[in-house]
């Protein structure tokens, strides 16, 4: 089978769905992120309808992409006007991508009763809005939206939408079924016809007709991937969908079902072997960056896609895998979990300890040992697959090789609010390091920003190399907020220095807590890699 | 079309997912509901394999069931033994079920490699207990595990082991995708093989076959809904499914998909249109009962399935539904609802200040001003789509309709933390109510805790109706945090009462004036329901 190319547009359809907000910057992380995996369209967004997504455009001006493809989306000219007078047109010409993609009306129901438009001058208006983009050197994909509706509604009319985009030169067709209300065997069977009747109205056979169809589905009915693949069957050779099926209402077609479909079960490899097994990583970062909590039950990516709970199953899988899984996890990039076992834990440990330069065992704490312990705290709401500086740490912790570099006498945050006026923050805090004890205040945005700052200052007379650390990411998550206000809080920093980048967790009920076990953590990670070195280089002027 | 009967395994395979617990009550409860909805068969558990299982059956034998026949689940006889002593079949009798469930093996891998079982043996474990069950007067559900992978290794085989449940007289034969890694036209066209191979040797056309086939498919390729749909279409006349899909793994395909797709759009009434429409209050309550969040994207049944965000979709469905909706949402029990964000237009606004009940344009501040100005506020990390409650009260601003039930003369939280002691935390509050004042103090877990506890012990003197008000979510999302300690959070408050749920925003580089935001709009809005309620109240008496 030829390879399928893959359309992706969560950070436009994405973007539709309820909670899912990105800032332009956020998109420009994805689109980097998506060209990386070898996707070949990336829809950035709609630049005449908000400003973001304008100064998404203006950002992605200066990037360059790999392998994917810059699209710009935007609808065909308004009705009874000019090509070259359409605000929207302009817009997606002054986005400067190398693709755009237009929509256009193919249901008689949107073109009569809802834009209150002759079938005509719709026809006029798709034909010619293709052609105007076509003229300007950008690659044109005509989504036809609402297709299949329409299709069941007045197939003629609807075929004379795509003939019209076939006129102006759509380099690709796209049939969608924007309200996700189609059955798989309708998309093939509707396919079918649409190429039979395009066939016979250029006189040619139906295998000799040299469209490129594409397909776009919604998940309405639980059906938006089965659709996607059904398209192809049926000769689509570009996929539209989204990361984690995010999109309006019930989500778009999910990419992470159909690329390791295409890929693994279809013979049209759309991305390579490695690339597909950074598939699990993307959707996490997604979903990260949307802040939305992952779906443990995500086919493929999910944390319990390779989940394996019944004793029957886990019995059979530990002789065979094949028993149970239907793909190797590790080629979306996934492992096999084990819920009633913490076999697979211990081998987790010592790979981690080995990564991490923790020597494991020498009083008497092994790695099974601490894997009953991590068990215990990941129940309590730690996740330490997303802190391995707060993982180093415990580690050593367990060993008995931690050696604080500063300890925390007390600390005091003040918060205050005056009427409508903004809250003002202030830290006090005393730490010792060693014998010496330092006291100090700090004013800061935000309590946490307080004791960031009052941390470093009291910590900077002892170790000035500290200038060179900043924290770069900040993160919480309510874990179950059913308890509203009393709900367990994670907090996740990511921090940096010149050469590396570590990342710390707290958990606790008191979001300030929380912060300041992730905050110590990370100061303690840096301290001691400072001294680490401070000790080699000493060695080696030694020698 | 025939109508299709549902299976409903919620209670046995779905209890396979992860996280998804039932006690046997809970479990009774849930069989209640399935029943009430008209399903067909409801299985219990697996009464051979736990005592909570058991413990079910014992309470279910005195309940009666109107629409759904009871069903145990469990496994054909051990090899090279008697069925009348297989401790197992003897449970499934003990359960005193109108119906049963066995499985059996029908790939050569899980024969041979994983039970270390002739393949002989095998078809007679199938056979004898089929029979076995039949004779003791049981209605027999053969589940043919595996059944897809075990024919595309070895079709001869996998036949012969639906022979063997035939000649025990299954009433059903059911082919089970249990690894969840087959695609929709392989289920159909196995389908089709299968019934060629078995009317071949029963020496009869394919169609006179009198056989009842049903089919059990898993989520791991995002299928599970698709594939029973295609083996409908392939001649499946019994589904087997979970509500909310949950099961092991990606979980088990979806009842709250199939049915509406079988009722509504292949005209194979499972069900009465009366209890279609108890859908998403079943969906709910399944959800509520594992305690596990519902998902919000869930088609048919989810909170957003019906929600619209885009300004063009709103423009059209508020002049034709059908414009953007697949079917009406009051099919299925769940309601359409529109969201505000800055992808929204005009429409939106309009739609929604009359859901909220505020009048526009009074002062001149029309919907598009107040379009704009959604829209910077959107700009700034605020999320409208997500806080209903912060919207009423912001539209209420613009129009001048807000009148606050209470104002903050000042806050003061302070946050102490010694050594390793967790860190303690109170506010003290003064707030003005008319021309009343009140200042208190509080703890908390956490400064937003104190926060929370010191205003409504202000309040709770001139309001004491505030008991019935509880904060059920707390989300907090770091905006770009690369900013560290010093990025923008956004905070989020879910609170209900006894009829209502409301969510409320708060936006700030500070958290805990961020915090401040979404609680202060949370109260307010509380408040001003009641006073209304009140008002209605007095109006009413006055008549």
């Amino acid at each position: 089978m030829e390879p399928t190319l893959i359309y992706d547009t969560t950070l436009r359809d994405g973007t539709q769905g309820e909670n899912i907000n990105f800032s332009a910057a956020e998109k420009l992380k994805i689109a980097k992120r998506l060209d990386e995996l070898g996707i070949q369209y990336i829809e950035g967004g709609w630049p005449g309808s908000n400003p973001r997504d304008m100064a998404f455009f203006d950002m992605a001006r200066g990037e360059s992409f790999e392998n994917g493809k810059l699209t710009a989306f935007g609808a065909t000219r308004k009705p009874n006007s000019q090509c070259h007078e359409d605000k929207n047109l302009i817009a997606l010409l002054e986005a400067e991508t190398p693709a755009v993609a237009i929509f256009g009306k193919s249901w008689m129901l949107h073109v009569e009763e809802i834009m209150e438009n002759s079938p005509e001058e719709n026809l006029a208006m798709i034909r010619e809005s293709v052609q105007y983009l076509n003229a300007k050197g950008r690659e044109v994909i005509y989504d036809a939206e609402h297709f299949f509706d329409g299709f069941k509604d007045d197939p003629d009319y609807a075929v004379r939408t795509l003939e019209a985009a076939i006129e102006g030169k759509a380099e690709y067709l796209v049939l969608c079924d924007t309200n996700g209300g189609s059955l798989p065997f309708e998309i093939e069977s509707i396919m079918q016809s649409v190429r039979n009747r395009l066939a016979e109205h250029q006189g040619v056979a139906p295998d000799d007709l040299s469209l490129k169809f594409g397909i776009h589905t919604h998940n309405d009915c639980g059906l938006a991937v089965a659709n996607a693949v059904s398209a192809v069957r049926a000769g689509a050779v570009l996929v539209q969908g989204t990361v984690n099926g995010y999109g309006e209402r019930c989500g778009n077609a999910d990419l992470t079902s159909i690329i390791p479909i295409l890929c693994t079960k279809m013979s049209s490899a759309c991305i390579t072997s490695a690339n597909l097994a950074k598939l699990k990583n993307l959707s996490r970062f997604v979903s990260e960056t949307a802040n939305m909590t992952p779906m443990n039950s995500r086919p493929f990516v999910g944390r319990s896609a390779f989940a394996h709970k019944g004793g029957i199953h886990v019995n059979a899988i530990m002789k065979m895998p094949v028993a149970y899984e239907h793909i190797r996890p590790e080629t979306v990039g996934n492992i096999r979990r084990v819920l009633v076992s913490d076999l697979s834990g211990k081998s987790n440990v010592e790979y981690k300890a080995r990564e991490l330069g923790v020597v494991l065992g020498a009083n008497g704490y092994d790695s099974r040992k601490i894997v009953d312990e991590i068990k215990t705290l990941e129940e309590k709401g730690y996740q330490f697959d997303a802190a391995d500086g707060s993982l180093k740490i415990l580690l050593e912790k367990f060993t008995e090789q931690f050696k604080p570099l500063f300890e925390l006498e007390a600390f005091r945050v003040t918060i205050e609010k005056d009427k409508d006026r903004p809250c003002t923050a202030h830290a006090t805090m005393k730490i010792a390091v060693g014998d010496n004890h330092e006291i100090t205040a700090a004013e800061g945005q935000g309590p946490v920003s307080a004791l960031d700052n009052a941390l470093r200052k009291a910590l900077g007379s002892f170790f000035p190399d500290l200038d060179t650390m900043r924290l770069v990411d900040f993160k919480v998550r309510v874990i179950d907020g059913r308890k509203g206000t009393e709900a367990l809080v994670r907090v996740l920093i990511e921090s940096r220095d010149q050469d590396e980048i570590w990342s710390t967790i707290g958990v606790s009920e008191d979001i300030i807590e929380a912060s300041w076990q992730a905050l110590a953590d990370s100061f303690q990670y840096k301290l001691a890699k400072e001294s680490r070195q401070k000790h080699g280089e000493k060695k080696c002027r030694a020698v």
